[in-house]
């Protein structure tokens, strides 16, 4: 009832006036998660829900392709278990939360939900691989895991978050370093071609890297308000992690080796980052292949004669052309109907009215551009498909253009501190690969850490942008969620 | 190494020899789950996964037709929401693992990992629903749940196991009963088609009922050994459990009333009972319809000129007719890869050697009779896909019975025992409807409880078959997993 009096685009704030009420605002009213009983954990709601379960299907298929198959481990890991691997331990320990008793009983030893599972992952290839026939295991799992955060945000950042997290060991490095590489590329393929989101990729500083990691790569992705967000990364492990667990294998000629390990991640967090791409101030925007629903038909004067039967007609000749769509025939006003589509974030709305069924025709309007097309209604099935693909086109290209227009370089601390002040972005600079200098730089410009090394491109300078030594390194700078 | 020199089909028991060791020995040996570090808690590896899959693929799809909406809530729940409906609680807080610490803190009041998520669904409701518009709720979720079990045994009863739970809620009694019945109904035609699993269903007695459920439905299949297995149950609530939780709702008319809720779920359970229902004493048997693979192509010797290029193209065919195939290309003999395809219980197998090469022809091996049929090359794809048909429905088939040859009643307990101890399976007898009665009869027949109440048939007298007073039930005994 309250929802009926309210004005729906009113209850969000704007972007450029507050972007992380803004962000909120568009949360709540499109309603895609809400906090929980319990401090920090969300609820996903169906229509957050539903933008995961599409991640998943897309992503899961191409896992599958390369060879990916899918398990599923314990929630619980034993204390001894997890402190196997010390920089590991040392990462994670801090953030877990501890199960003490099971039933009416006090366990002996304390059990973690899992932050992350290398360790039972090792724990299992211990016991069950042991010749070269064994390797090598290419392993997924889609699941949740919590981590004991002090400040929440939803999608962003809470303390039980869903993700899937491949884990993979080889007879080689070159093989396991081909993997890292190769599901780095998923990931970069996924997010541009699916989520239309434009990123810079590169390896993390030994400082940036997952705890027990020898090489993270990372895809970073850029908000509309500046900032990055880790938006999915690969990691490459060496020997390190599987000798700790004592993973070995035979190889044909009976001789004793070390495995090499990989892991790689995506998580609900890409939800915000959908969000805070793409969106505006009329709410979501959503990118059509991930788009719970793609088309949302809206019938005007809905009273009138034939206008539900044809909109009905309509919808169903859309869906048989393998669309996601559906139609509002609620008894709200059109104007109302068009700004939940919108804060919705469905990509296009049709309307039909009786003027339109008189003329033969509908209007389709696009949700990222508002730009409206009268079409004959017999064609609507078909415009429709192809209008979603240039959608899709056109919000990447628009997100490209955003995030080229906020790369820059510079060569002192000083041009480096403006310019973290007036433009925000990723800023490219050089660095002598001393962590004094990137703790430096991200207390000099209030936040901006290294996002990534750039590895493919000429040096700016040969000096330290901070210290002014010898430059080891060019790195993409930035601040981040 | 190993692997290649143990006898594969020797290694596991004979089903009739020891039907606890035989399953035993078959999950094992399909590498289907093992156990983890954390007692009671399964590995489930890629094998037994990649059926979890399909299931929540199939069963996933029929739900969404029904209109459900899938979302993902907290695995946490704390002490104070557990306890607000009595039955509830009492049900289940003896059986659940407590957080106490999160990071470096001890906790102000302890969480159990969900058991069950009724509460955090009502809860969540008690803030959001408000109004006659907000109903009903029809959700879902696949998540894994935490119950901490004494004895536990592979997919049967583990402490943590995966499933999915749908919780509703509706305006009026009997929306939400037609919702209990209708979930009810969707589990049985997925049970009975997509796995070829037969069973008995009904209504459950008040002591086997769900905690704090008001009515409890049931799905009951049979094992082998002739022991039932609980394969899903759909649960009607009435408005006890939501007014526990004060979740009420505005008419049209500005009245406040209670709402009715129902929940419904499955588990990897299930897969034990695929198991045991289709399994024989070569390893597992899988229906078609959520076999990981249905058809596996074997080259036999494989070295001779053009028989692998041949199998190759032919599993390229049998994949463009939509099939589910692979080929098994290693070096192992025919019979070892025939063994091997057997334990994993790939529906059927495609055996290719230069002799059929030569006649043009290839020889399909069903999994579940054993029955060849020489076919020509061409022909393969579609008399596969024909033949997958064929076996599905026989396998449906023969299970049914199975258990229809192991459905019986008795007049009298001595009769009763009799039966239990001869011809395991189903029982039919009156009841007076006394827990006690249902008791002493689980006692006196060495552990048949009641499976569920029998309402569509004529009574078989008018007296107890326990204590001779009058029957108000009909009901089917047997004992279970």
């Amino acid at each position: 009832m309250a929802k009926d009096n309210k004005k729906l685009v009113q209850s969000i704030t704007s972007r450029e006036e507050d972007f992380a009420q803004w962000y909120t605002d568009v949360v709540r009213e499109a309603e895609l998660c809400d906090y929980s009983s319990v401090k920090g954990c969300l609820n996903y709601l169906p229509n957050g829900y539903a933008i995961w379960e599409n991640i998943q299907a897309d992503l899961d298929k191409r896992f599958k392709e390369t060879g990916v198959e899918n398990v599923y481990l314990p929630m619980l890991i034993p204390e001894n278990l997890l402190q196997k691997e010390a920089d590991h331990v040392e990462g994670f320990a801090p953030e877990v939360a501890w199960v003490t008793h099971g039933g009416m009983e006090r366990l002996q030893e304390r059990l973690c939900i899992r932050p992350t599972s290398e360790t039972l992952f090792c724990e299992l290839w211990s016991r069950t691989v042991q010749s070269y026939r064994d390797l090598p295991k290419v392993w997924n799992q889609w699941n949740s895991v919590l981590r004991w955060e002090k400040t929440t945000r939803p999608f962003l950042r809470s303390r039980e978050f869903l993700w899937q997290e491949g884990h993979t060991i080889h007879a080689t490095y070159e093989e396991a370093e081909e993997r890292t590489l190769m599901m780095w590329k998923v990931y970069r393929d996924f997010i541009s071609e699916s989520l239309a989101i434009p990123f810079v990729a590169g390896r993390k500083t030994e400082s940036e890297k997952f705890a027990g990691a020898q090489d993270t790569y990372t895809v970073e992705a850029l908000m509309h308000d500046g900032k990055a967000l880790q938006a999915a990364t690969s990691h490459f492990f060496g020997n390190g992690f599987p000798d700790a667990y004592d993973i070995k294998y035979l190889d044909k000629n009976n001789e004793l080796h070390s495995v090499y390990e990989t892991s790689w991640g995506l998580s609900t967090r890409i939800i915000g980052a959908i969000i805070m791409v793409h969106g505006d101030d009329s709410g979501l925007v959503l990118p059509p292949r991930i788009a719970p629903k793609q088309v949302r038909v809206i019938p005007v004067a809905q009273h009138k004669e034939g206008v539900l039967d044809r909109s009905e007609e309509l919808l169903a000749a859309i869906r048989a052309e393998g669309l996601r769509a559906d139609i509002d025939e609620s008894e709200k006003s059109p104007g109302w109907k068009f700004s939940e589509q919108e804060m919705l974030g469905i990509p296009v709305r049709v309307e039909l009215g009786p003027k339109d069924i008189e003329n033969g025709q509908a209007v389709l309007v696009r949700r990222d551009t508002r730009e409206k097309t009268v079409v004959s209604i017999d064609d609507v099935p078909a415009v429709l498909k192809e209008l979603l693909e240039t959608v899709q086109q056109d919000m990447y290209d628009r997100a490209k253009a955003f995030l080229d227009s906020h790369i820059d370089e510079a060569q002192t601390m000083d041009e480096m501190k403006a310019k973290f002040t007036d433009n925000r972005g990723f800023i490219k600079a050089m660095w002598c690969g001393d962590e004094s200098c990137e703790e430096m730089i991200k207390t000099e410009t209030g936040g901006a850490g290294s996002r990534c090394l750039i590895e493919d491109e000429e040096p700016i300078s040969d000096r330290c942008v901070c210290c002014g030594k010898p430059a080891k390194y060019k790195v993409f700078w930035g601040k981040a969620y």
